[in-house]
């Protein structure tokens, strides 16, 4: 189970994501497939050489010839797409995804999955702001984080397979981490962040204060400007650990309101202290 | 009362600010002195050019011959500083703040102010998270907010005079609101955005997760690097404000808390979809 530029990758879903992974691999003389529902986006990948063949269906000769899948679809489809077409995978097949939340669908992926293909479960920590294949760009990857996710049931060869794809797509790091790790780590750094920008742009109507908004409050923001039906979905598939850490915030946010109602100058200072020395951990 | 570049500006308070206004308006060729308690502000300034002269104390012969006296100090120490020292204030000269709260302290200075000197608050919205006079640098005030802060007791004159200050300075916006429209806006813009920033770092230790955070939870942080002492002062100087800020703010977490727990998809999309709207506002 070796990564070789010989191989045949299949794309399954030719979105940014998908998309960026086909930019990037095809760059390495991988020959690249995808499916995708949407006619456009496998025409416009083919006439652009972003992809080498393409359908709108799971065209069968396709998935047979297929080395290696990568799922680039909303975390619930990939276990129905598998359902459907897994009759097709060619044996000794290497299945991997991008999704942004784990234990919700892995375990459930490699519990119905035939058993002479491996499924690994990736995490790209990568993404902007637009969508679709003519927004993707390998560059997004330089500097991002990519997480393996194995469960007790894959093979260390699949997870230095998973491990070296991360570093073929060119992520300036790459890390193993359980499913559980995973999604406990994901809720606090990305869907908390996701929920307070949120939160902030729908708790009041300030739109008329767009001309004195600072770049603070522009940098908070950035990622209010949210896909509806995909981030709805993740926050609902890591209800959990999310919940867990909205009401940490929140708690810690009634702390700070008491601490300025009361005049705790004294609190307020030892919370941007510690807040600033933690920060620094976070400095790049 | 016109601003001319043969005037002396006096610069109370030579730090991250008082310094930028040093710099670009000495390229400017005004005359420019600074009065810092800190001696090597003072020579560090001097010997780099950013000042003409300076003083370490309250020296009368800086002060009496400022046609210009900008305050880049703590809030709450301009008023005692002009109470100690208006007596050298040349008659005629105008003076102006740089602070960030604006109901607290305006009324109360124009009141004890001298009746032959007249002074015009504003807010320069540029900062950085580093502090002093050796990171001062004018480049922050492209792309940034001046915002001119008058109240009735203010001239039509001072007011205009003002606004030009901000465009000399190099702000691309400069806008006039009163100092309660001010408070307000500081209050949601800026100040609730420094007190999520700061419950995010402080809500648990997560410090451990450093090497897994996506950019989105680096830009939310930024500025949970936080000057302690000025930012205890200004959220305490505009606490009823940045009270009913948090508390909207508190109840819009808790609404998407309880949409999460009670599998409201729907909710959670329609409120994505009105922050998505909204955030289109602040597109630069």
């Amino acid at each position: 189970m070796k990564l070789l530029n010989t191989q045949n990758v299949l794309i399954v879903g030719l979105g940014l994501m998908g998309g960026s992974y086909a930019k990037a691999l095809r760059r390495l003389d991988f020959h690249i497939s995808a499916i995708d529902t949407n006619r456009d986006s496998i025409d416009y990948a083919v006439e652009n050489n972003i992809i080498d063949e393409g359908s709108c269906s799971a065209d069968s000769a396709l998935i047979e010839k297929a080395d290696i899948i990568v799922f680039a679809l909303y975390p619930k489809l990939i276990k129905e797409w598998i359902e459907n077409n897994q009759q097709y995978f060619k044996s000794g097949a290497i299945i991997t995804d991008v999704t942004g939340v784990k234990s919700c669908i892995v375990y459930d992926i490699q519990e119905i999955l035939r058993d002479d293909v491996e499924f690994i479960a990736a995490h790209p920590m990568a993404g902007r702001e637009v969508y679709g294949v003519r927004n993707s760009t390998e560059k997004m990857f330089r500097d991002a984080n990519f997480l393996v996710v194995p469960t007790e049931k894959n093979s260390e060869e699949a997870i230095e397979w998973c491990k070296e794809l991360g570093r073929l797509l060119g992520f300036i790091n790459v890390t193993v981490l359980s499913p559980e790790e995973h999604d406990r780590m994901i809720g606090f750094v990305s869907q908390l962040t996701h929920c307070i920008a949120v939160a902030l742009m729908t708790c009041s109507d300030n739109t008329h204060l767009a001309d004195y908004t600072a770049d603070s409050f522009r940098d908070l923001t950035r990622i209010a400007n949210i896909n509806e039906v995909m981030w709805s979905e993740l926050f609902l598939l890591n209800k959990e650990p999310l919940l867990a850490d909205i009401d940490r915030f929140i708690n810690e946010m009634k702390t700070l309101r008491d601490m300025l109602e009361n005049g705790d100058r004294e609190g307020l200072m030892e919370k941007m202290k510690l807040s600033t020395e933690r920060r620094a951990a976070f400095n790049k």
